[in-house]
């Protein structure tokens, strides 16, 4: 039974301390938050306290604040025996000082309103000590089915990636959404083609499944559709994204 | 039952047959190609010819080849007198000048690899004649759930749209999988956040679910970011959407 303390409130806190508390294998001793209100839903969970100097002893103390934030709070547990991780994508292990420090990442996209499969997620984990390597892989295992060794540098390229994937992905969705309000079209009319084209890249590589006019270098039909995007902004990217796209298909050919 | 011919031998032409040859509100009568090893594999749908002259007489002519070719192949039908429409996003119906002429515009990205379910994609459909427009409807609810009046002038926006949330999506996850070989770390990684993405704007709008470092303008990370991007394409995009995504958000403040 590894025991845990989650520091923070946010969506991850939430997501994780969820999965923690019904989980077998750990024992989730108690929440930490500075927000009082926030804190009051995760009652449910664990014991919460909002004061850093009442934290239980434990095995692991999993630093799920924003990025700005973890520092302060794994100061204030330097003098624990227990394992302090973070958990953010683009921070390195050793931005926390702490005797026995590691990094727990968990390489998803949390919200509130979703409910998460945490079985499906994959984390990232890093230690200082090969044993609290071992100790995070179990905790990591208890809730997912793909734990990996991931260095702070490969990490931080990773979180890289996952912003183009994510963050990026998500404002094209906005841009098309902007599009089908602008026409009074229902946005869910993009929803299966959204979906078809997250899912084709489990078959194929996105290089296979790449399709339109820049792959196929249709000068007439990216010129007509660029005199219907209207946002400055949005014009730069139809032209950026084309170029990039028809870039990568030429280095094929 | 609605009489149809294909004329097309591509990947939208075969999911059409493959959704109307098993259908029991219309009859496939024909598939029409120039590339005769292609049309092999239309075989097993219908009766298959190479030639425009040895058509059947049909309700509908379903033309799906590539947006290039549309005009020839329809002035080859310029006598008959069933309807002839085309099936691409781009082109305005008026592109094709047969007496009875429309649109028939499923929107979805089709792969030969991918099985579809036809159920679940919008079908956008526009005709010169107002009883033209109650037989695609009809053809278009045998094989779709979703099947709406679309003009050309908005299929084309429309089609714009599609562009940024299939073809440019598609080459971020390009982008993300560059990232992922160059770190030696397997794309299938990015797997659940691409889908979990893809999926959270059926219950949130894009811009409600926008998060990552541009969003709340995070300078640092967004500077450690680009160090790390070393494709100079890849550099001008991460700058572009991060600018983008922090004007949306900068107007809702």
């Amino acid at each position: 039974m590894i025991t845990v303390v989650v520091l923070g409130t946010g969506n991850l806190a939430h997501h994780l301390c969820q999965a923690f508390s019904i989980n077998v294998k750990v024992k989730l001793l108690q929440v930490y938050g500075r927000n009082t209100t926030a804190l009051k839903n995760f009652e449910k969970f664990a014991e919460t306290t909002n004061s850093l100097d009442t934290l239980k002893k434990s095995d692991v103390y999993v630093i799920a604040v924003n990025d700005g934030a973890i520092n302060k709070v794994a100061t204030a547990l330097k003098d624990r025996e227990g394992l302090v991780v973070h958990t953010a994508g683009a921070l390195p292990m050793d931005s926390i000082n702490n005797k026995n420090r590691g990094v727990f990442y968990p390489l998803q996209s949390f919200s509130k309103e979703r409910k998460i499969d945490f079985s499906t997620i994959p984390i990232g984990i890093e230690a200082f000590h090969p044993n609290d390597k071992i100790l995070l892989h179990n905790l990591g295992a208890s809730i997912s089915n793909k734990v990996f060794d991931l260095s702070s540098d490969k990490r931080i390229k990773l979180h890289v990636a996952a912003v183009f994937v994510n963050n990026f992905v998500n404002h094209l969705y906005s841009i098309g959404a902007y599009i089908c309000n602008q026409q009074e079209i229902p946005f869910e009319i993009l929803h299966p083609l959204i979906r078809e084209t997250a899912d084709k890249i489990r078959i194929l590589s996105p290089e296979e499944a790449q399709t339109g006019p820049a792959s196929r270098n249709d000068m007439e039909t990216m010129k007509q559709h660029l005199e219907y995007v209207n946002n400055p902004l949005h014009k730069k990217i139809y032209q950026l994204m084309s170029e990039s796209i028809n870039q990568s298909y030429e280095k094929k050919l």
